[in-house]
């Protein structure tokens, strides 16, 4: 089956906002044996979004359309879809109820022309949005698919995988060659060790393997073409073998899974909770370990001690060891993880002190200088990193770097 | 003056990375007088590049293609554009030079097929690469320019700012219209009610007024077209203050502001400090706060209670109050912010506690029921909110509504 994307919105054509969600579309088609020969931007003019949903029309089985969906007079791709496909707009009951209710719950009053979205296919069906007031649609006509979606990502997403992926795998089952692949997730090793490791099995075909760095993580991905899902999970399996050898526990998940899940799936596996001190990473440490659903478990507090007093306060650092060593130091890292610890009658405490910039920095201890410490019944520990970047960098490597440190602990 | 863009990659249509370059380039181009209609994507097939090529030549007066410039056979980004134009390359004598010498520098023998990246215009001119090996071009003929640039953004970005927009200037100086855009940003008015009040503008054609909606912030986007930068600038102001006018202090700040950045000044500015209790924000909201370089000066501490030991122990929240009313409760976020104030010392105390979800929700309190509490030495209040959403979404809804509350006590 051969599929387009068109993307609708000005801010897209003004580069006001990166459009990622045609580049989660395009990653999750090939793996319903669906393949993308374009992909199309266009703005909010309803002339524009019409040609060019006929021109993917006229080459591709399926198209999508991302945004304009909401309630606003820029909102246009449904009204663009019927006429590009000839068809009429028909109230869906289901759909009004839904948005009247959305409205209710809040207790506003909803504004007539929100209803406008309750507009959907004559044939074809109406894909529920859990999460906001616009629906999509999948309209049916001719032989032709259009499947409408929103474009704020926290209703696109499970949109795609709730309602849409289900259709297509339906609608391409049996025979189609598929692309199907994984990523491998690797932290606490730089980029150029991993290719380093690994260099022999990036060149192969198929299936590929394609490094991509992120912050303080390195991801690969392997890519394989098959005749049927067994297939390529073998050939996948494989080679994901081979790079577990060679990258050892530095791999600590893969696809979706995250440092912090990986983490916070341990310590209620051992049964050992955790307290955090936090003072450059200003609270996204025990942010990321909170995005974990059923963290309570093990996540008990986490303090962040911005001032001197607050590192006193709250977590018993003495003074006069900030006076002597500084706020940024081994010793107040490690006397903060145990404050923590202490105070918060956790198994384990984690510290961390630093200097994420811009200013706050001297030659001896510039902006980037971070200390991280653990402390546990039988065990403390601390160490200096020296990272790059601009303020949020140096928060997201500090945090990155805890949770690192705390997964090879637990290991 | 008319452009289109043509992304180039097979990389881009199986969604392994996402198009920076495309946002980048669309942002720059009104900038330089270029109005963008389109945008497409297309993979290394050399038929369906032409095809791309030739579509957006019959729409535009400049079409840029976006990678393809590489050495190996999945390259044809030059041949398509020659085959679209129907024109000759012709080997470029300097580019040839330069990457022989590429080569020479690092001490590899070169491939010979790396000669086929100096192939160029022969009407037009090249496009130094001083970065990587690729040489990009600018095409002219028969009165349309096509401008090839590399994909890499490390040699994509240099070469926009250094060859493209001093040619584009050039082209579009005099007489040619020029595109200026502001966004206004708007917290604490739903994108509904921030419609109703400015419905009327929105249908205006120069400026445009265009609404977009985050979670939590309405934006709207204010965009003339103008002979001048002086005379654009004066016609956004015009429509500036109308919206200001309607919108009255909902409106927080403008263009790349935050609303964190715009607190942390108030309350810098009003010589305030500040200390948080969040439950079910999980540290997020202290994360935002110091996202804001400065932000010590009035950021005291933030304690993540996420136990009902914790709530006590380091807020002082009375075990008997939590019994009584449940943790997600007004009287519970009311002394979770008391009790930070006056742990930290600080002038201003805010409490979040809330049900973040998935699981933990009863029909008496559901999932996304938040409670917010400020308190000062002369103040003190709370509110009780509903979100809708994922677990993130809920923690980013509290964590704003935190703000929005502080920010409206400061006004």
């Amino acid at each position: 089956m051969r599929a387009e994307i068109v993307s609708v919105g000005t801010e897209l054509l003004l580069g006001q906002i990166v459009d990622t969600n045609a580049a989660h579309l395009s990653r999750v088609l090939p793996e319903v044996g669906t393949d993308l020969h374009y992909r199309s931007t266009v703005g909010d003019n309803l002339e524009r979004i019409v040609e060019a949903i006929r021109l993917a029309l006229s080459r591709a089985d399926v198209v999508f359309t991302i945004g304009g969906l909401g309630p606003t007079e820029d909102d246009l791709t449904k009204e663009a879809v019927a006429k590009a496909l000839g068809v009429e707009l028909v109230m869906d009951e289901d759909s009004a109820r839904r948005i009247r209710e959305f409205f209710e719950v809040r207790g506003i009053g909803m504004p007539e022309r929100n209803l406008k979205q309750a507009l959907g296919p004559k044939e074809g069906r109406v894909l529920r949005n859990d999460v906001g007031t616009a629906p999509g649609a999948i309209f049916e006509h001719g032989g032709k698919v259009v499947i409408t979606l929103p474009g704020p990502p926290g209703e696109f997403e499970p949109m795609l995988e709730r309602g849409v992926l289900p259709y297509l795998r339906e609608k391409t089952e049996g025979g189609h060659a598929l692309i199907k692949s994984r990523v491998l997730k690797i932290a606490g090793l730089g980029e150029s060790a991993v290719e380093e490791r690994v260099r022999d099995l990036l060149g192969s075909r198929n299936p590929t393997v394609a490094p991509l760095a992120h912050l303080g993580e390195v991801h690969l991905r392997i890519t394989a073409k098959a005749e049927d899902p067994p297939s390529a999970d073998r050939m996948i399996r494989t080679v994901e073998e081979k790079l577990r050898e060679r990258l050892g526990d530095a791999v600590f998940g893969a696809d979706e899974e995250t440092l912090e899940q990986v983490v916070v799936q341990r310590l209620i596996e051992r049964n050992l909770t955790l307290a955090l001190a936090e003072s450059c990473t200003g609270g996204m440490l025990a942010h990321r370990v909170t995005n974990v659903p059923g963290c309570s478990a093990i996540f008990l507090a986490g303090i962040v001690a911005y001032s001197d007093t607050a590192k006193s306060g709250f977590l018993g650092v003495p003074g006069e060891l900030i006076e002597r060593h500084g706020a940024v130091s081994h010793e107040v890292a490690k006397a903060m993880a145990s404050g923590a610890r202490a105070a918060a009658e956790a198994d384990i405490g984690m510290g961390i002190t630093g200097i994420a910039g811009p200013g706050g920095g001297t030659p001896a201890k510039p902006v980037g200088l971070v200390y991280i410490a653990l402390s546990a019944e039988d065990h403390e520990s601390s160490q200096e990193l020296r990272f790059a970047g601009n303020r949020l960098d140096i928060k997201t490597r500090g945090a990155q770097a805890a949770l690192v440190m705390l997964r090879r602990y637990l290991l």
